[in-house]
């Protein structure tokens, strides 16, 4: 009797879900999904890429993570506004979480919503949030087996972040093979290479970020 | 009526894993179970350390994923008798998986099962699989604030180990910060920084198992 239950909770999280994105629109603001690995640099990237946008964007975060407020403290040091969730030991932020996190934003004064998810390449991929775009994050530390041994994370992402490239000269990871497993799960898949430390890459995604908030906002 | 479900599914598990850790004793066998993130380094570790256990222990291994048997096939280069569990996305192993995979391995033959468990620092750290041991594995990479935003991971193990040490000079990662955050969820908790591509700590790493598996068996 598992399997119902399970569509019960997936059936539940959809509706939310589209609450949510009904509301995004009608606040005419955009919400991009982060999801990626413990530790594959979330938000050493939004670190690196938010202060560029927010000349443009009036943006707003909110932090998934299972523990501790650090991810929220490093955010707000940035003086961009943030809310932490706390998932007490969940391994996925629910569309009914980001809502009730939206409680204590104000939606109004805002063009781009970022939802940093929990650090898991695998549960968050299931719950849709409501969001416009997902970002799947890979770490080149990770190695390049990741895209095939994760699909779930990879396949039905707005564009693939690998991170941490300034690593690259120190590990064996393959970025063509890596790129090779992406395409064959989607030919058609975006992906940027970054580093947070160099900066390299990174007015890449920031434009990335301008032109598709501009296209789906 | 999604909390007595759940909790259905860990009694169910928990059932599952206490026949496993039957069945294990019964034959004088050890399971380690080992957790950690995606791209942590676990199977680099196990490439490193099984050699050097294999004259002294009769070795199996059971490899929990999402999709791929690429790392089964890594231990099957090392002429190690292995199963490829595919989980097809689900995201961590339950007793009862375990059990299927048992089906395919000569227990009587093995001295030492490893469970390498889906890369994921959440959800395998609620399964009880039957083992005796627990190796919680966390790379530098990840950054020094892992223990701390993943408590579940960490609290309950047997042994943590530092991986891909060799990376140290090019991170940020703060060896005595991590250590403090993880002597705070248990004072007594065992740390071995390792490098599977330098060999360092992988000798001490042999000798912690050999130990624990006299103990223990």
């Amino acid at each position: 009797m598992n399997i119902p239950v399970v569509e019960k909770i997936l059936r539940k999280n959809e509706q939310a879900a589209r609450q949510n994105r009904a509301c995004f629109d009608s606040h005419g603001l955009t919400c991009v999904n982060i999801l990626g690995g413990a530790g594959c640099g979330k938000t050493s990237l939004l670190e690196a890429v938010l202060p560029s946008l927010r000349d443009a964007l009036r943006i707003g975060v909110l932090e998934g993570d299972l523990a501790t407020t650090r991810d929220a403290e490093r955010i707000a040091a940035l003086q961009i506004p943030v809310v932490q969730i706390l998932t007490g030991g969940g391994c996925h932020l629910t569309a009914t979480l980001v809502d009730a996190g939206l409680q204590h934003l104000d939606l109004a004064a805002l063009d781009l919503l970022v939802i940093e998810n929990v650090g898991n390449p695998i549960c968050p991929a299931n719950f849709d949030l409501g969001e416009h775009l997902r970002l799947a994050v890979l770490s080149v530390t990770e190695g390049h087996d990741k895209p095939a041994k994760y699909p779930l994370l990879f396949k039905d992402t707005s564009l693939v972040v690998l991170t941490k490239c300034d690593l690259l000269p120190h590990t064996d990871f393959d970025v063509r093979a890596a790129e090779g497993d992406l395409r064959r799960l989607r030919p058609e898949l975006e992906i940027l290479s970054t580093s947070a430390r160099t900066g390299s890459g990174i007015d890449a995604l920031a434009a990335w970020l301008r032109a598709h908030i501009r296209r789906s906002a």
